[in-house]
């Protein structure tokens, strides 16, 4: 069973909805809620409850017609799909405004994606320690640190012109995904993925609603 | 024809794809390269080029069979389907790390997206200056500003446990739609819409994807 969710892609969409969904999830297990329906899950994650039925159904029997999905199991089934049941080690590189918001964000290390490493080209940054207690090393550094640390995720947090650089450094050092926040298209070796982060899409995904709630 | 774009509700993932299509889009039209193929937007953007043409067929006649699509004609079109060809203003509330990166960001302003007004409620920083040029208000000072201002969205930057107190001011000042940077899930009125951004799903989406790299 386990084998079947993994060889089997599930389409980036799904696997967002699946992300979403753990949210609440999480907070009726910390409240001692054992069971939520689709209707609920639908309501804090704010798509159909259909949605919610087919996305779940994809798995198996997680559900009980009538009564909802065991809270506890139904999200223990989900951390295994998207991999979320085990630790992942993170480096950082850019500690600007943004590199400094994600490095110390409580949120990841909650979910398994823990910081190990924090990597600039700024010698008035170079070793000073992030108030979470991470050294900045000098990118030169990466390497080596990828290696020791078993670094498996790259982030990166530069200026536009820097980020082209950093991937390659960073694919060259064995790392087989990126979570760009550069604001340019990053060119991957077929090997690996990158993941591109545009908050200005969900501003412009706000927009068009926006329009379209004064039209109505 | 412009009517019918706005009418037609879209759904989030092809207004996600088509902001996307715009950023290649520039750079070829800043190059000066007058065609573009569905191929190479398709390449640029990471989704496979039929998905391009069926998104783009949505709104007519914008691509020649086996040259392309003109790539002014197709940028003017998509954003007007998106509203941005428009300017926004925007307001920041919470101005820690992320929420300096944001309002720092070149790229917002560039899409037509304006901070106008930035809030916090830290006496420490109220009254102090951002980079750019952007006073930091006192959150009391919302209502008045969103009025003289004409701010439209709202972006959420503050820890989690003021975001929801924070929504409720930005709504009733008239704000309809907001950015949510805080780990919680806002609970907005009917009329309202709010767009969580939670990078951990990115995080999520690639963990997911590593792991079947690997299996395969």
């Amino acid at each position: 069973m386990e084998k079947a969710y993994k060889s089997s892609k599930l389409p980036a969409p799904t696997i967002e909805r699946l992300a979403y969904y753990t949210r609440p999830l999480e907070i009726y297990l910390k409240a001692g809620i054992p069971v939520i329906s689709s209707e609920a899950l639908a309501r804090h994650c704010g798509v159909n409850s259909a949605q919610v039925r087919k996305d779940l159904a994809h798995f198996g029997e997680f559900g009980v017609r009538g009564v909802g999905y065991e809270v506890e199991t139904l999200l223990k089934e989900i951390k295994k799909i998207l991999s979320t049941d085990r630790e992942w080690n993170l480096c950082i590189v850019g500690l600007g405004n943004l590199g400094t918001a994600l490095a110390e964000n409580q949120n990841f290390a909650k979910r398994g994606y823990k910081f190990v490493a924090a990597f600039d080209s700024d010698p008035e940054k170079i070793g000073k320690y992030l108030p979470g207690g991470l050294k900045i090393h000098p990118v030169e550094k990466l390497p080596d640190l990828v290696e020791k640390l078993k670094i498996e995720i790259g982030v990166i947090t530069t200026p536009p012109q820097q980020a082209q650089g950093v991937a390659e450094l960073l694919f060259s050092a064995g790392i087989k995904a990126i979570l760009n926040f550069a604001p340019i298209q990053i060119r991957s070796p077929e090997c690996c993925i990158v993941e591109n982060v545009d908050f200005s899409v969900n501003l412009e995904n706000l927009a068009y609603h926006l329009e379209n709630l004064f039209e109505e």
